[in-house]
């Protein structure tokens, strides 16, 4: 079934609050505190300062992800992007699209780069997509981030020109 | 005369914005929009986030810094600071007297790592003063700076363990 991407309804909240709860709570991915609220996770995803879209397929939302600028002034040039599949749906593409379309995104709206700040080294699933995509690891952060399970990990800054 | 650095009180609001004003104006050393008023840009620095101190000599403020978390949840064990110090005071040993309570700091509040995530590369007196404290470039963004007078510039991550 096709796969469409749309911005964001106020409809949407509680298919965000689907995704992103189990991504929350295990804590592996984001650096996020996993005692978020569901407002407040909300609140986050749908901040002011960003673009929060939505992937569906065949009605069912089974992605979300938001574009931003990572930071302001001088450096408001370079977005930065955060993607979460629905669970039970990895393997399928979804991140992969929404990747394309956040890339596509940014580049209509003028931003010149793409950065994602810290990329659990752990999370080879995500390093290796996004390598697919042509970011590279231009930094590597030692024990930048507590796992839960593998304990301080290192983190990298990923990077692409667009 | 002795250099002192106690936490900021309410009063210091007039000291901290003749501190901040020319910094984020020039634009050239922090990625803030040069247009922050008054308001934005002490809420920004003293903002809920964040501890803020300021640097005296002689009774009169001349520098400050604050020192927060660089990321939440996984990410809140490395803390981030930004300094500034007084134009007219360049070169007297003001930040690097900040450098050196903030890793204190950093340390007495459980923090186990240091980051700076974005130092323009054309920076490179806080470059090379923040190396004489152990930190290290580990990440280059390409481009990623965009300076009033030099363009599109290179940025650096630097980071120490604690």
């Amino acid at each position: 079934m096709a796969l469409t991407i749309r911005a964001i309804r106020p409809d949407d909240d509680d298919d965000l609050w689907n995704l992103l709860e189990p991504v929350i709570r295990a804590g592996e991915t984001y650096a996020l505190a996993r005692t978020l609220t569901r407002d407040q996770a909300l609140r986050y995803w749908t901040g002011a300062d960003r673009e929060t879209f939505v992937a569906e397929v065949g009605g069912r939302v089974v992605g979300t992800y938001y574009l931003k600028a990572n930071q302001a002034g001088g450096g408001s040039h370079v977005a930065n992007c955060g993607y979460v599949s629905a669970q039970d749906q990895t393997g399928k593409g979804i991140a992969r699209a929404m990747c394309t379309h956040s890339l596509a995104a940014a580049r209509e709206r003028g931003f010149r780069a793409m950065q994602f700040n810290l990329v659990v080294s752990t999370n080879t699933r995500a390093v290796a997509l996004w390598k697919s995509f042509g970011f590279e690891v231009v930094g590597q952060l030692p024990r930048a981030f507590q796992h839960p399970v593998h304990g301080e990990v290192d983190a990298f800054v990923m990077y692409r020109l667009l």
